[in-house]
């Protein structure tokens, strides 16, 4: 299968659209462990995922990660690109978690058809949001109200207290315990997993990063 | 003047685009104080600043507020009609900060435009990515490094050692002694300005809420 099957709207765009998309589009193997994009003022151009997985994040002074996404086949992303609008001034470090195949689309071509095509435009900005609304998230509930210090100080508790690596309880329980909304539980228990934490199954949780849980929790 | 002297693309639209956004918005007055935006699910419309001065801002559990951004004359605010894209999945709470003169576009209108307007989508694009900016500011500086607190903490002490509130130095002599950059600085204390803690001036810094500045700098 080729870029047209992978991205997400090529049946809305028209043919030339899409086979000019298409035809810039270059599909690169990147490494596990490899960092594509970040460097400032660098725009490596619009990254198609088509097999692997990428890790979106920040990177403080102080050299604390905080991973803002995840992106898996079919995701596509737009702050490897951040030339492509001028309104947007941060960087975003992306690295390969598993060994990866990508297509990479020139921010220009990518930046001239946006702005003749309501379609892409569109869904640039639905994209958009969506980041968006990761970082709001991360920002209410990490960096403010450290929901992850305090999930993995439980988690750490509970397993001490029961013996045992693998926690048989509901989110609801967890969420009563800490005085929050099973939504958060669930979401924050997606987070760790992705960040290779816990396993989450049908009413149990793994710990399958001991240390790194207890040092986050103790963060 | 009317709406479509203000709206910052008006010339970039078609005649009938123009128009029918220019009948669609309403001319409201908001009074120092109040809420416009926030609830959640609530979708209040678009928002394109007459006169005035608004608050952009998010709202802890615990009470704690945090401005995003401030709208001023022509801005244009999407986060009170969040419903125009299915992918944002936050509240941000938008209040008055001063006596403001406000249109509102009907929500549903401004998305049926989008979605056949690339020259609206762009500019949404652009908005979004404006906003996701200072938002990503904000989690760098404030969230995660407390660069607030430590400027604070450095305005509040400065103000003690020479017993005034007009302190004459430059953004570079800040930046110097806090190990940070001129350009930060400068972002701070217009952030700070907005606040209301401090009045930035050529070669001097007025501390005018002395209160709130050290109570910022012990938190």
């Amino acid at each position: 299968m080729g870029f047209s099957e992978y991205f997400p709207i090529s049946g809305k765009l028209s043919d030339a659209e899409r086979k000019k998309l298409e035809s810039s589009a270059v599909l690169k193997k990147i490494s596990k462990g490899s960092v594509i994009s970040g460097v400032s003022g660098e725009c490596t151009g619009l990254i198609l995922v088509k097999s692997g997985r990428l890790r979106a994040y920040i990177n403080s002074d102080q050299g604390r990660e905080v991973t803002l996404y995840h992106l898996l086949e079919r995701d596509f992303c737009l702050f490897s690109a951040s030339c492509i609008m001028k309104s947007v001034q941060f960087d975003v470090f992306i690295s390969a978690v598993a060994d990866s195949e990508i297509w990479v689309i020139p921010a220009e071509i990518y930046k001239e058809m946006m702005s003749r095509s309501a379609v892409l435009a569109n869904y640039t900005a639905e994209i958009m949001g969506m980041r968006f609304t990761d970082v709001m998230w991360l920002v209410e509930q990490i960096l403010w109200k450290s929901f992850d210090r305090r999930l993995a100080s439980f988690l750490c508790d509970e397993a001490e207290a029961e013996s045992t690596d693998r926690l048989k309880m509901t989110h609801e329980q967890i969420a009563a315990n800490l005085g929050s909304a099973r939504e958060v539980v669930t979401r924050m228990l997606k987070y760790f997993q992705e960040e290779g934490l816990v396993s989450v199954y049908r009413g149990m949780i793994e710990i399958t990063d001991k240390k790194r849980l207890a040092s986050l929790a103790e963060s």
